[in-house]
């Protein structure tokens, strides 16, 4: 089959055999693909992400000198079962699935492990209980959003955003995602910020209820009732107190607790802030910008160490929850969100390229003004 | 009256005029001051202190250059009342208060500001509104530890550590204030770490059901089932799951919620760690070891920027706290506790000094074989 292999950081489609799925694996013909931030990642960081998988006791992580087919995000058709596979479902039948292969015990990463190659290619496996139907009338584009619809589920779910507002900063494809599913989650005010006119754009698509350039106007302006007013009120509203207190009393905590009558142990105040650029330095900028009691959903994957000024957070209470990945049910659920049509991941689509292009696809989607996510057909 | 006043780093006793209560504020004669960690980075650290601050909003903050009384943690007996005071107390009551005073609108921090003096002399004023009397039979030295008691407290509540292990690293006054408080909430399994001998027989003493020299054994070796297993044997049954995920599963949200069947949006499901330390580098190395989905309440505070690896922290789904200070309530339950006899912080107390000695007790404080907490009684 043809499959595009990355190795040293190039990519080069060549032949390789078709898998032959082994015990409760099934044999995909991918369909689509996605091109995933921490594709771009791996691939210009290799060594780093091979370190950081070793720390975490992940030995069978891509090197750089493998060749390794890449793709963790797909929607393929079934060709064929391994053995001890229980699904009735027919040839044909489209399929997605949790991005990860078991060999005994040991699970790998499909598309990022030599051993679990992905879907930069014409057919991959699956693991039949990690597997899911992609329901009629779901076209083949939408269905390949499942696994980053997934993961910004994950971490919308993780943020419990509850009435609180919700800002999202950096709407990359995560980013997008992420505000996708606030939208979808009933989340009233939403503000984005990124660098990119384009991507201001598509944020507004996704849902988002403000967006602002950070170099003009920052995402907290809001809460300083400097913003377009109209349009932010909510924000507006709800932050007063907090910059109030901000302004007046240093110990944010025991002011606002003693101004607001707040409840021991209340949960935090402050807005759900969805880091998603995944750079040295954004966290520190959002412990020294975000109001009291912020709560912090670290999405971005930020492949260098980071330095951070924790009086700021500590004096503000901030709180950080770090999210990855997602549960299987989730993946599920993103999938259903897809098909129902409360989610549409159209806005986020800017291209389709074949196997061959993927160098160039890569080099592409480091400009934000032409490209969110681009999709692999193999076929092309 | 004496004052003991800090400029520059350099203590010096003083004489100042008695200071005047204003509106809804009384006057205490000063029985005891506790010595608190935050006086020793606020002395060695002022320029830092002061930078935080006025980037906090706090204009009022001490400078390196300012004659600063300091002293937060005190209990007193009332002398006078101000204007629009309403309490009843008699004169002699003895009284513990949250270090604030008002002007106007402003809060100033007692004993971080020129315009609230501390505890460090023979009266200070405090506002009536953050006022407690301190029941009978309560003796002084253990009414002064009111205050830390409060962070403590306010700590483990934002902890949430319900049936999961708590791990304290670093065994100073704080943390081994939060092993008290872990201990009086019934916590079952409480793990601390320090490099002094001293500081690991205080943590005992405190509640500490294991100890560790992290240099010998690391916190999570219970984890690992190679500690002290009777000791242990909860903390390892805890964490059996967890490592088996960690060894076999680099995707440890993924691995634990596939095997153990995990609801969405579980609540992390690692120990929670409280962070008393404080010092850079201590964040990374919790992000690095610390098994899946803990729970990390920065307690420590970290005067300079901190180097961490986000990575480790995403990959694993830990969640960070912050936490500062506490709510008036939470000094109001710490006193209560001392009271009832629930928490006896007397193990904490190694010393008393006059107002003369307290550039020798901040140089003692640095040695952990020597000294825990200081109090300071202005009549020696």
């Amino acid at each position: 089959m043809k499959a595009a292999v990355v190795q040293q950081g190039q990519f080069s489609v060549t032949d390789l055999p078709v898998p032959t799925p082994g015990p409760g694996q099934l044999l995909l013909r991918v369909v689509r693909a996605g091109i995933c931030g921490s594709d771009l990642h791996a691939r210009s960081h290799t060594a780093d992400l091979h370190a950081l998988g070793r720390d975490l006791g992940y030995e069978a992580i891509m090197a750089p000198s493998q060749q390794v087919v890449m793709g963790h995000e797909f929607v393929g058709e079934l060709v064929a079962r391994g053995p001890r596979t229980k699904r009735t479902w027919k040839k044909g039948t489209r399929v997605v699935a949790v991005p990860m292969v078991k060999h005994g015990d040991e699970i790998h990463m499909t598309g990022f492990d030599i051993d679990a190659p992905g879907a930069y290619a014409e057919y991959l496996l699956v693991q039949e209980a990690f597997a899911f139907e992609v329901p009629d009338g779901v076209d083949d584009d939408k269905a390949a959003f499942t696994e980053p619809l997934a993961v910004a589920w994950h971490a919308v779910r993780r943020g419990s955003v509850g009435k609180r507002p919700a800002i999202v900063i950096g709407c990359g494809p995560i980013g997008l995602a992420v505000i996708l599913m606030l939208k979808a989650s009933g989340v009233k005010t939403i503000v984005a910020s990124d660098l990119s006119p384009t991507r201001r754009e598509l944020a507004k698509k996704c849902g988002a209820s403000v967006v602002v350039d950070p170099r003009e106007q920052s995402p907290w302006t809001a809460y300083e009732l400097k913003g377009p007013v109209g349009s932010v009120t909510e924000l507006a509203d709800f932050g007063l107190s907090a910059i109030g207190a901000m302004r007046k009393v240093p110990l944010l905590p025991w002011g606002r607790v003693m101004r607001a009558g707040e409840k021991l142990g209340a949960a935090p105040a402050g807005p759900v802030i969805f880091e998603c650029v995944g750079v040295p330095g954004i966290l520190d900028q959002i412990f020294a910008a975000a109001p009291v009691r912020s709560r912090i959903v670290g999405v971005g994957v930020c492949m260098e160490p980071d330095t951070v000024r924790t009086t700021l957070a500590l004096n503000k209470e901030h709180e950080i929850r770090f999210v990855f990945a997602y549960d299987p049910e989730e993946f599920q659920h993103a999938l259903h969100l897809i098909a129902s049509g409360k989610v549409d991941p159209s806005p986020l689509h800017t291209g389709t390229v074949g196997l061959g292009d993927l160098d160039q696809a890569f080099t592409d989607l480091g400009d934000p003004e032409t490209h969110a996510k681009i999709l692999v057909d193999p076929t092309l």
